[in-house]
């Protein structure tokens, strides 16, 4: 199969088999992101309370821990349910929100690192610089950094986790211990829209929990983000409309879309 | 008065007296569950602080309590604005969400419905049917059971709580202990929006807060839910859309609509 | 410069500089807060763990604050949050969603106040009234009062705090100890997009950043928001498509939109 067969591939598997994917994620994009995992085809559930950590996992096909609006409790909760989720072998990626910005996220997300090795960690450049090292004045959410300072970072990091690493910005890298491609599909619009990124982040866990190949799966993951966007920049006429078209272009995307517009080199 | 001239009479009594409808509701949903609120005419208020949930409820027309994203606070203060509801006489609407996933769901809403009976409860199929049993193996927020299946079981509930059930799906069955009607308004596409359910319930709490017929109240307030769903297809080319059109369709629904798209049997 | 050639001014530094506005605020809002910001060109960040709170606000150009979804831990973040706000001379922003409606959100903003001053506050007219006396009548976060008749105490609170109030509605008043002027944009439709309030208080925050001149960065923020509100409603059919329009709107925004639709009295 060529690329493009091999995504279109994993969105009909998405479809298909609607893989419940388990969301413990901040309160600025929870709608936002439950709204592209059904877009897409998949089945979101958002849910943050310790108790119910175990059962929720045990029947999701994916975790996605984003830390984006943190507090104690949810900390606790992230916690147990990747413990959850390692136990039971289904694939963990990890949103890494600001990390960089405050000591609370970066210690957050290191600490739940070294707990349990994540599947896939996927941020803008500054996020992944801190996860290294704190103190690279990360300014809020923003990336301040290009990506491509940010590449070797991803690469060590991806060796000490044997996990797959995306540095996503105007240029998505996906990178392994061995390998790197670069994903060049987007819209300029997209980052004036708020939560893309976590959106990006729960979609990798929908393409993870229906292909085991988890570099690939990271990889169609960014190439589908980046082809509904520019789908929908086509109609778009601000950062409003282009949320609303971006959810419309995941429902309604094609095999053609995918083989017209598909941009990978590496 | 034909029902189609009781479901307009009901709306105008809403955009006439702007209920306040108080939402103890999940994070994903509260944005959306508050612009339906304004669109069709009420009043929006979504509070969670044990402190004020007396207050609160003492100037609203109705409680709407979803449980869609739990943690032991907002259990407290669901408990305690039910309390206030049932001692001011208000109607108490009582989602579901996710029942049957997890103990602490099923548990919650059990525990909920011992201490008060509500007015009304609305889910889907798989909500209904662990509020009797739990054990049903519902997967998430998602139904796999045809709503035919969970009437029985509706029925039985309402019966025992003296309230109305309302199992929603593609079709909607609104259930007493006497009385069943099916309401066949919506839209396929629905579903892959986030939390229409969980506006279907808000808008119950509008149309009880102002039709003391509360069998009548909720079977209006569905055909108001699916003749929105319905017009807002029209333009529609995708969930995104979708979401955004429903909100316009309910702010201009027309008596003309319902007249010409009711659906209601039995 | 004319007003008109000021509004524009603060636009494009904001646009330039995209000041962080660090924004503890309701569940209800928080995605159209962020989108609001973002399409304006700002930069917004979400947090609200005590623990972060110092550094988040050591990044950040302005600090906004709205209780419309309080509870104890984020009231006591919030607490944290202005004394570091006025620590480091950034201007904090108040928007007291409710006050009035319970106890809890009266004695919560009147705590918050009496702590620190703030730059500014922004409500609408029930809420300010609520500010000076509890047992307005205040039924929930609408106002029924005119804003005429909270102009009085608006001048008395600015006055005591030594900063701007601003109370919004269909005519927003901006007033000082010694100043008043009217801001007539705006359109019909917005009251019924839920949190368009709570978005200008954030706009509000956004031109403080880059305009130390307060009185003339609050009438700035609301002249964009209310000609942002008369741009979207050109093409908006509901408050749906207007919610979305308004943030292309804002992402657009041209000098010329602002001289040929600004009306400041006073």
């Amino acid at each position: 199969m060529t690329m493009e067969e091999r995504v279109w591939s994993d969105v009909e598997a998405i479809r298909a088999q609607a893989p419940l994917v388990h969301n413990i994620t901040n309160y600025v994009v929870m709608n936002n992101t439950a709204n592209a995992l059904l877009s897409l085809g998949a089945s979101p559930v958002m849910a943050h309370a310790e108790e119910e950590m175990e059962e929720m996992v045990g029947i999701a096909g994916a975790l996605v821990i984003n830390i984006g609006t943190l507090s104690t409790p949810w900390i606790q909760a992230m916690h147990k349910a990747q413990q959850a989720a390692a136990a039971k072998g289904i694939p963990i990626v990890i949103d890494p929100v600001g990390a960089g910005a405050t000591r609370l996220r970066t210690q957050t997300v290191h600490e739940l690192m070294q707990a349990v090795s994540p599947t896939v960690v996927r941020g803008n450049a500054s996020e992944i610089m801190a996860l290294e090292q704190a103190g690279t004045g990360a300014k809020g959410v923003d990336s301040q950094h290009g990506s491509d300072a940010a590449v070797d970072i991803a690469q060590r990091i991806a060796g000490q986790h044997d996990c797959v690493v995306c540095v996503s910005g105007e240029v998505d890298y996906v990178v392994s211990a061995e390998r790197q491609v670069r994903v060049r599909n987007g819209h300029a619009l997209m980052p004036r829209v708020t939560g893309l990124g976590c959106t990006a982040s729960s979609l990798i866990g929908a393409f993870c929990a229906v292909n085991a190949k988890t570099f690939d799966a990271v990889t169609h993951a960014m190439v589908v983000m980046g082809i509904a966007g520019e789908v929908a920049s086509v109609k778009a006429q601000g950062p409003g409309t282009l949320q609303l078209y971006f959810l419309d272009a995941l429902h309604n995307l094609s095999a053609s879309d995918i083989r017209q517009r598909i941009q990978v080199e590496g």
